[in-house]
């Protein structure tokens, strides 16, 4: 790390009730208090908040994952900017480790709404003035914000954790071909080949996945299943079970995301042949539902590195996931 | 009912998902269809939305009540608006029959959010270009919103209600001092003497209610409390209990919004005295949650007559609430 | 007062005409100098103005209360705002003592305007940043700003006031229920009882109080009569009129806003039985419309004081006016 | 005049305390009501406005001239704007006859404020969504504006006025040569010489005239005085001297603007070879103020036939006064 | 084609010096005139652009595609869209059928521009209200604009152009993995095989197909190349040549936009195997520039009939290109 | 020069293509690097740029004359302060030494574009928070912008240069009478008297000179011709031709702006009594476009020197150039 530090005085660090643990650390990292922040509940069921420490002139960092209940913590995060802005805080820094809506970022259907661009705009009249995220669902999703956002990645944690492991007769595995891309840099990074699964949309409500592309499979005997979000985990379940058929011996199981509904984790920690799975702790799971198979990385650094580098103007150009280049 | 009808042609009519039997009645009373709105959640709990008919250049009515889970009912409010905007409506109107967050309509205590501003500056970055709302806290949370509100009073429907009863002995009693002006008004209409609980704050948790201010309660068999909305009910309750040492012999609760959580309902109906609650249909109540001392009055028509004039262009004036005048 | 002074070289404090008097003293209280101003009219009415200091890049302050004629006021100052903004000023405070137009905040008859709203407004369009005022006509208005305000409270001064004189046999009165919670607090904060008076609407132009609401009247010698703001002082008089039929021997006047238009002092002033009428300096009154029965008290150190925390960024929530808590 | 009706029901014709004479004409030329306005002052000099017919959908119309006094003017066509646009009107379209803030349309010294700029956003934040101008002081100052904006000329009126008359030995002469160039376009039209006095300023307060540039004046009887704004008449007191000076018999003292303030009209009316001053009512003087060698014209056809036009679509463009074209 | 029309004293239809063959087209498909503009420069090169048609109160549509010279190309749709708001117009569609700076969607280096997210901004700022574009480089570029966007597809041409032709043993090949996914539902739609190049970045200004991914290539005889747009299309030339070298004898290159720049058309024309380019006429090309070996299809019918609908307001959903739906 | 220096780490000083030689002058006048910038074309036309060096929290002064081609100069201009802005850039500052759009300040034509206008709301949704210019047109260009903007004055750098001149029986020209009062403040500064030619419009396209106004042309043997922009240079050389005609023997030709297109530079040259041409350069000609009777000062000093003292916040009013007062 650098030399230079943030001025106490000068700053103000709170998080909402979405991920106070990962908060807690980018607090430490970065030398200051986690400020307390008062949440309840009218008995109408509407939020009522309070900021516990004077913003006034400061610069405010606000932490809140848009994880389930995605709603709540938006409406949270809308209100402790408001505050922010009303309170005469001189910079608003809206830190969202995981923006779920980025998923909803184009219309494949008529009628349906661009969330993404719309919570974008939302979070700016509510009172941001820059914003934070790691590994959005599309690089495009950054030019849905009028405002200044730094995409952060969580490449260099994840990349870490398996440098430290025998890599050999492994192969990563992108669950889809969208993401292939990112996956083949994580590989390259790591020295291995990669793949794909072919996924295909067999009805509204059903996807399949058809295949998978690329021979190394073959060749290997562990898979390094990658992907940036797993929520109930059907789609890796399904790869799995063709990667097993074709042969693999072991699957590690990587994201970033691990929000873990509706017995997703269970689901797959229960395939014999996965022996690992690790997640970032981007979306706070509490302990209960929690498996010993998981093993969760924290990204707690990178934020903080972030925030350090963006109060002493430094560039943070390197903790980016930029957009995979393009070329005619 | 003056002649004059909506162009089912011209109009869309839509509503979330937290009051659909009031929407499917002002519909009925316009004499068009309620268009089909698909909601449900992703995995990962965000909402996915899809309004269910054409926009495109159409005049779009979208009906929801901000009653709890408030928050997920307002960002289904919003995603419907940022659709319709998407899809080229000509006008877009919310219809808000209860406006929860108005309650949060100042700072009473520092670094809080004025959250009633806040969502009405959130609606109109989704897109709606006019509003409807009854009975909102105080009259001044109309000056929130910058696009034109229609803020509609429930005060018939309730007046009629009780003009088909004997009124005879009967003081309507207002919970709050702050609600006197509007308890008063209800009271002359229906040719009673109006008193008022003096509710006094004990602590940040805690309030009591001090004593009646107003002869008239001890001349009177039966009291008619009035208030804008009830949760818990505490003060209701509180309020019943001196009533009832006052002399009272029978109480009817009214009320514009019934939300009625936390037991509210049943803590009251358990009250002997209490012989009937009255609310209206801006919250709605699923079957289990009804009492059969619970009458429920349906201000379907006055929303409906207000989107009627609307449309047709013609005033609206006297289905409003207007604040008090005040003079010096 | 803590330590901590403005930097003269890092600020600007201008005023408009409406009240040089209050304005120098608040920059005395700062340690700055008033910078001069330059306010004269063309020949066809418009306003000519020109600021007397560089204020690029400074934080400028700018003291300006919208009393008779306030348009004329309103206008001066939208147009200081401007010229800042437009040399490049850093930030732009609009210290309004006295925002007149708070009083229009809601809407009570079709068609009309919601001023104070249009009024917040119109100043951010001109260029304020943040703005400082004391006791709004009520507390919502504050919601009606999309900058930061600070509501500051009269009520300090006034007690400091009372604090020194013999306030046995003393009963606060508030010349209105709708402020009877602002004058219980008074009250309160001096130890002695209140009482309101009843107002009511009469026809459009006429109001009458039709009573005094509160025991304590008959026990007492002296009132104290307390409101917001005098203008032609019509309700204090009559309200005067009925607690000395009540018996009261002496009475005095208190009010923060003493604008005092169309005799209205001298009407208050015959009276014997008022021996006293109290306000603050945010109405600036020239020499030959004072009175020997007036007595003023300055209200320059709490916007001083008010103005020496934003700079140094500490929080001022102690010298706030904040709405009433409610509860259910 | 080609023929195409307002629908009277579609329309809403209102006008501010500014010059309801030219409205009445205005509206009679358009066949609809001028709507009622109540226009009053509370105690405390804030204006009280209420429209008095509903807007509803409707296209508004307010008229108003921001003559003396110049603010009070201003916000109460803001006010009504605001009250418009409140109450959902369609289009609200700000008809200005006399536009007083336009001479401060740029930056002649530090720190003052292009207040016809301020104005424009002023009306645009106060709910205008098209405006109509006459004779604005620069053809630039159309560019301040966000909204559309129609600059109506008054050269037609005032040039049938001098048709009627004989013109022989006449010359038109400027007062300033800034405007020589629409003085040179009105003589063309009338088939008549030009010449233009030069003005210098000599310190900040004092402007002299020091000659007349053009030869024609020697050849002349009678000189055509034209300029776009009358108030003291100091320029044109002192043109007419020089002319008279130079051998000119009769002087006829044509503008667009006639505000006449300080004594202005009756300083030149006491010239006796001024034997005739000819304005338009884009500026209502009551009848106290008129002196018998005051000619009015009206405008009231010009702005009615805009309005008509833009009413029913059709180009206005040779109604309009254009910048002059410059060519390299 | 359903029945309903245009009716051509409702709409104003003009276009810029991009494509006027096409707008013809479109005008002509509609049944309107298309409305002469007069374009020039300024002797300093500035545009001058004057609308030949009066838009006041009209729906006026703009056509404009972004091709070189894009940045001249961009100046003329904005100056159009700004006159078309100052003169009143009621609705401003920007009809873009190739909007060029889509492909700046993301930043995937440090301090460049999301161009394609500025453009958006600028163009409503210049004053459009709706836009309608066609194949636009991601879906995700459609959440870029706050106005409502029709993203058309060229599909519907391309595939009937091909429907008429012999298709056995014929391969579909998208030139990028990254536009498997469209190239797929094209191959679906005509029964074919899909396959893909897989391009990799060597470095900054340098790309390598290194390889083709799908083994139908191996089984047929002829490829169909297809990609959204082609300017030096060395992309096209390579893959071509890898595709050659596995035995394809016949290559037909197909794409939305032939931008066609720095000889790109006949290089690629040059090579003997590919026999036919297929461009739709989003891009203009003037004679000079054709080759006898291109062949192009119209969109006209496409735009005009999302411009039939858009005034009709039917839904023109069946027109668009949907981005693909994911699941998880 | 005042003390008082830019810190380097404070400040980013980029350019684009259009004046590379100018910004380089600023830079080393204010001892700050020029920072690099990479500008390129993408093969469809579209600009790539990136900025070569961290803004993050700096203050960021960006050099542009959209000189010909203007177009993609603004767009060069407008994708760097998008840039800024989205990197976190804490001020932006756009430095337009040639604002070459000013000349379309007003409508003269029906359907035309205020372009001036237009493009100053284009670089505030860029991302400018501040600009500088020089020689505006018209002074009222000035309130175009809704930003700040120091709009400079060349005079001293001009008269500096005639300063060192024998000016014995000189005449200072006007070109046109529009510009009179400028040149009479040049000439005034000088001690030479003043004259200007008549321009008039013949038709729409053709521009004549009619006369010289102002008799002191006779007396004098030299001419110093005075203008703001000189491009094609007709307007100068035609009254170059009525000033020989008259008896003038040597003619010098001034101007701010130097664009010198269609050959106007070699057209002037050509006359003998031209025996200089001096222009700024605010406008970069290339080496091949020179002429040795072309003079070239640099206003450098004066563009360094205003960012100074923005920077160190002092005055910069006696830099500029004020529009003219005016007076009654």
């Amino acid at each position: 790390m650098e030399p230079g530090k943030l001025d106490p005085g000068e700053v103000r660090f709170f998080c909402g009730s979405s991920n106070q643990p990962l908060a807690s650390q980018i607090a430490e990292y970065l030398g200051v208090p986690l400020d307390p922040t008062h949440i309840s509940n009218f008995s109408n069921s509407n939020l009522y908040i309070q900021l516990g420490a004077s913003v006034r002139g400061r610069r405010v960092y606000i932490v809140q994952s848009l994880s389930p209940p995605a709603d709540e913590h938006l409406m949270e995060l809308m209100m402790m900017l408001d505050i922010a802005r009303g309170a005469s805080a001189r910079e608003i820094h809206a830190i969202i480790p995981y923006f779920s809506y980025a998923r909803s970022d184009k219309k494949d259907a008529p009628r349906i709404s661009i969330t993404a661009r719309l919570v974008a705009d939302l979070l700016q009249t509510a009172g941001a003035t820059h914003a934070m995220s790691m590994m959005l669902h599309s690089p495009q999703v950054h030019g849905f914000f009028s405002i200044p956002v730094d995409p952060l990645s969580s490449r260099p944690v994840l990349e870490q954790y398996f440098r430290n492991k025998d890599l050999s007769d492994t192969v990563v595995v992108a669950v889809d071909m969208g993401h292939a891309k990112s996956a083949a840099r994580f590989a390259k990074n790591l020295g291995l080949p990669v793949a794909a699964g072919n996924k295909e949309r067999v009805s509204d409500t059903e996807v399949r996945i058809s295949g998978i592309v690329g021979d190394h499979v073959r060749d290997c005997q562990r898979a390094l299943l990658y992907d940036d979000e797993i929520a109930t985990g059907g789609s890796v379940y399904e790869i799995s079970r063709m990667l097993i058929q074709a042969g693999i011996k072991e699957i590690w199981v990587a994201c970033t995301h691990g929000v873990f509904t509706k017995g997703g984790l269970d689901r797959l920690a229960a395939v014999p042949q996965i022996t690992e799975i690790i997640a970032t702790d981007t979306v706070h799971l509490p302990e209960h539902r929690l498996h010993p198979k998981l093993h969760t990385v924290s990204v707690a650094r990178i934020f903080g590195e972030a925030i350090r580098r963006n109060y002493l103007r430094r560039s943070i150009g390197d903790l980016f996931v930029f957009g995979e280049k393009e070329a005619e």
